[in-house]
């Protein structure tokens, strides 16, 4: 009698403990998942990010050639 | 004798039970923390896209201001 | 015969005086015209810079608003 | 009596027309000057519109390297 107690507890962990490794991987597999977005995510923000420096640049590159051009009208305007 | 084998397998397995379900716990916290660092990082690139937007209509504003500069230049040095 | 001889000198200066002094009035009126159009080149001429002055002035205020802009493009990307 | 009242009239016009001439040269000389004047203000002026022009083409530019950083900006605020 103890002896089929003890086989009917041991049959019944037995079965919680796969379930709960099952519902492990399960959330292995998510976090895995879910951290190679993040990953991604990160990454895209820095291309993001790298091309907008270069926008920036291109735009202070302007901003320095519209500069020179308000100078040269400038000594213009001075000289006539 | 058997149901000292019982005995030592349910044991065991309650154990190896106790440790997958803190594994578990683990798994859950870090899915639920990276999820919440995946959901931040999209609000914050989202807040950065409308940012970015708002100096994109500036800009813009700029280029159309320095067109109609351009065209006042260019009929005044048509009628001198 | 002498006072003929004076006679017709009088009258010959008295045509050259009278064509030298037509020759004077045109001279004057063209004169006078030409001063004229040099200050109303000289008027255009400054009419002219001071609207050129005006659009420089706008122009110095586009680069300052561009330059603000870039400011705040740079201000974006450091703080994603 | 008479041939000397011929005289006189012949003397005082000879003056006359001596002054008259020398006012003549004078106002051609202004006449010369000042046209000369005018032409160099329309050379300084053409001069000027040239320069102008040249800094509204530079103008046109910049403007159009502006739209298309503007456009650059707009893809990648689209595709991010």
């Amino acid at each position: 009698e103890n002896a089929n107690h003890l086989q009917a507890q041991r049959d019944s962990l037995t079965q919680t403990l796969q379930e709960t490794e099952t519902r492990n991987r399960v959330l292995e597999v998510q976090l895995t998942e879910v951290e190679h977005q993040l990953e991604t995510s990160h990454l895209e923000q820095e291309a993001f990010r790298k091309n907008l420096k270069t926008l920036l640049e291109i735009l202070d590159g302007k901003i320095f050639e519209l500069t020179e051009l308000r100078d040269n009208l400038a000594k213009l305007i001075e000289c006539s």
